[in-house]
């Protein structure tokens, strides 16, 4: 039906019955990122929003969305998703590795922002998650959804990245496909903005604390480590996260020993994302979180000399790194244009 | 006709003609946003991008945005608008009062971001402009873009008012209409993001002498403060403006004597705005810049006790407060529905 | 040999033994400026340091100052100060209120940095600090410790002053006192660094939540409020605080009705602060938060027209605003040079 | 009495006659810091400061420091110079190649605060510079001014070393020495505040460009890369520098390959740094900017496992890497305290 008096104008659609959805966790940041993207989506219609939070506030007002939603608690999750094809996890491990089985059970397609199922080894989440994992079947089953680099997803349940093996592997998966860099001795040492850590009420996220500082932590202990080697298939790799005083956006700087010239890792970069809707190559010093912060876009940049490949890559953890590839996701799981929604997205930077 | 590979899926569209559109003064902060807000709307058609800075530049690639146009030099304005309906000018008041006219004279519509046209009285521009203004016919003709207060467009040359101008008037025009305020001793103390200032290689606006700082500025002479007394209709008033250490965001916190309780002067600001796409009444300690940068949005708050009224508003002043306050703008005077390519700009803030 | 003229006061003293005093709350921010400031201060040595939260801890390693101590329990505040001379406390006002009586009877001189001592009128502290005075004897007998405007202390119980109170006063007093501006209708717009509001492990006050925001709070119920009457002697006056995304610094912006010209008001502000060692008067637009955060700095400024006056003042609230403020006190409570051990203090603008 | 054994040696000195300085080049970052640091140490006497940008101009309200002096022109350097016994080049590498043969050539001690006497072999300043360098004998006899791996001065020339070198030999210098990690293979990740730039009115430098933004600058090609390895004593190493969105620090990150378990790393850098007035070991994720901006204090700390030793360092780029060691260099020049004037500086976080 045409929509002419659409106050948004987004106007007229032949297609007659857009995909219900529903988003457990919508007051987390990429939650909340989510819920904006989700709502101007021309063919998505979300179905509810939970959040313990915020449990009866209008989701528009708390979010910055067009939707005129009320959040409904947590707990009603399961409930909720009954009218709705798509359920969206932004939640915590703990809670998508319970949430998600049952909703499979009941038909849902599942994709899960958390880090619940993209380690295919069950015997490695006590060490870098602090939980036993039994759901062997669902994490033999989940897809994990890069899709510049593992394609369209395969499974109802989409595994979605890790922000910093989003940015990381977009830097340095063609390169070792291609046998260009060797596959020992990779470094990576990534910056991240504080969003990055989540929605806090803690005095070492507080503004004081974090404003005008730079330090790493997690050191040798960042979860997202096993899902990088995981995903590059190298047995090990050194990683390191620092905390930036700034709100969103990750910048990996990632050292490798090169096997061939500059000129063929710029060409295998260039070629592995030519017609990528999202994935740029830059000149190396053109990589900024300015150039992508508030985009689904990751820019990727290379230089080198004989012993060392430095290959950049920064995204905005939220979007690329969360909640916009969660949708460029859910519209290959649907089949839509990959960028449906997205595309648009203006940079926060002027 | 429908366009099914549109990778941004913006979908089917029953009209066959856009409007076309040029910038001129596309690589400002307002060009830059303008640029990014035109490219991604239904209803238009970009067709030319001057700067002298960028020229022969791609302009997706340096703005964020998605166009396959480049950069044309700021002497090729004229020339280019012979292809287009409406030209933007995002350019010095200076060079805007020499284009306006001469782009009126060939039947082109006009939207100026600048101060030329927006004071109807020519004798004030030397103090507050530094410069002497002859076309006196366009002042007079000119409407000043202010929807909420001023209505759509009655003219084919469109004054987009200042940043601190929309911010301000729209926290005190309704109440002074109503007589619910005094209408002498008001004093606007008002914040600004850097943007504000302009692109700027200046010391002053480097990030080291900018950064953690905070400092008033053209104290009792900023050249806003006359815009703002012809559109309260006010002989008078006092505004302070300031240098924040943030990119984007005007907060005003504006003084005035009441006349009434203040559950009149909040039930005045929400009958002006109720149902308005872009200006929301909110409670004065959540009139934030988090709320709006990104957005076309201005939020509006009223505190008071007996002797004073102080009422908030904030904006972007890149958007509600340049660039897309100029596309509502464009959009009323086409007739197209006037959130059309803002509605959905989403919010910086996580 | 003395260098008695020495406006810094270092170097060599006669004195043989120093002033011992303690810091109750030394794990605040105010607390740890102070601990700073005394360790490296000629004629001070430090007694003990409380804290909660860090006891135990070496202070010098936590705090970055030259002091051998560990931090004691709070609780064992009154039973340290039994070495010590002066107490300092760093405390909230409910812990003051209960500490500064039994200090004062065990013969100690107390600078309390909370608002328990500074009304007179006990009546107001149920409203503006939301407890029952009952100590009025001390409210009677205490100093209000703001030297440029009310002199060395007279009394062992000093009430330092507030932050807001600080910058506010220093901009205001002398004119008022000289009959230069109305006493009735004043305005104070001030904007605060966000350490104004102690250490806090709330979700408000992460640094996701504050960065690149501004936002007014305690709108007309801030409690610096009639602290900042009392001591201009006005019956009333309208002070809103903003919150700034940066650490340290304070920015009052002061409206006022000169009953005199500009230049009246100036050499007015001049006089009142010649020869001062910290306060400076400076032009109106250099008043900024860059010249003083890091110092015991406030600069002032002016500036007029017809129908307004605008004072402008900066200072560091955990300086001039707090824990400078406080040594400040102590020297003249000592007989010592005012500027002793805080001549030098750098500020963190390069 | 004398306090011969006052670590920070303030108090009372036999001497007589303070040491005259001058700086040549006091209105950059550094040359502030510098002024700051001079006026407050109670055995130097400013002589003079120049600044081309400042001359005429009183230093004290420039800078915020306790002086009388006035900006002398940068031509009267040289004649100013010969009240004086020791000059500061605050200048660029090519201004301090002209002034230091002259200054010695007239019996003055020079600290050289540029790079133009740092590198031993003068065949590679053209490619890093981007000059000949004619001065060899210079080149040969000038000391390298990092006292706690290279001792104190030994030579009237001292080359203060580069704020990342600094940083990262204090990192790296000890565990290399002691044969505790490889020599190759060496990665230095630095991320420095603004401020390293220097004093800058270029667009790139401008707060909108660098605030929320994080950007690797002159890959594969910094000038302090030559530094670094030469100080380290290996032929080459892979350094890469960032632009930080602060104002004032440096963080790096280095990674090595090491020959022993992390415990003697641990026990290497602790004996390297016992007693030292400066250099702290701290836990890796207690490497902070917090930490020491503000200081000239050097944290360090080391993490590892088998394959890879992360050596953390984190200095003030403008204290530490710059206008602090060369302070600590004319102390030891002087026969004085390293830590005099130096040890009481506080930290820019509360």
């Amino acid at each position: 039906m045409g929509r002419a008096d659409d106050i948004a104008g987004r106007a007229q659609y032949v297609r007659r019955v857009k995909t219900r959805v529903g988003i457990v966790g919508a007051s987390g940041y990429s939650g909340m990122v989510l819920t904006r993207i989700l709502c101007a989506h021309p063919e998505v219609e979300l179905g509810f929003c939970t959040s313990d939070k915020w449990s009866g506030d209008p989701v528009g007002e708390r979010v910055g969305a067009r939707t005129s939603l009320s959040f409904v608690a947590n707990a009603q999750a399961v409930e909720a998703s009954g009218a709705v094809d798509v359920v969206f996890l932004a939640t915590s491990a703990e809670v998508s590795l319970d949430l998600a089985p049952r909703l499979r059970a009941s038909g849902k397609k599942v994709i899960d922002l958390s880090g619940a199922f993209r380690l295919r080894d069950a015997s490695i989440y006590p060490r870098w998650y602090g939980f036993e994992h039994h759901a062997t079947g669902h994490l033999a089953s989940a897809h994990y959804g890069l899709p510049e680099l593992f394609g369209p997803p395969t499974s109802d349940l989409v595994a979605n990245p890790g922000c910093y093996p989003t940015a990381t592997l977009l830097a340095l998966a063609p390169l070792l496909r291609a046998g260009l860099i060797e596959s020992s001795g990779l470094i990576v040492d990534a910056k991240s903005g504080v969003t990055g850590a989540g929605r806090q009420a803690k005095e070492a996220y507080s503004f004081v604390e974090v404003a005008d500082d730079l330090r790493a932590y997690k050191l040798l202990a960042h979860q997202h480590t096993p899902e990088i080697a995981q995903a590059l298939a190298v047995p090990s790799l050194t990683f390191t996260a620092h905390l930036l005083p700034v709100r969103r956006g990750i910048l990996a700087t990632c050292y490798a020993r090169p096997r061939a010239p500059l000129a063929d890792l710029r060409a295998c970069l260039a070629a592995a994302y030519e017609g990528s809707a999202f994935v740029r190559v830059v000149a190396p010093e053109a990589v900024t979180l300015a150039g992508v912060v508030g985009t689904n876009a990751c820019h990727v940049g290379v230089a080198a000399d004989g012993d060392v490949a430095i290959v950049l890559a920064s995204i905005d953890n939220l979007v690329k790194g969360a909640a916009g590839q969660a949708v460029q996701n859910l519209n290959l799981l649907l089949g839509l244009p990959e960028a449906l929604g997205l595309a648009d997205l203006p940079r926060s930077a002027p």
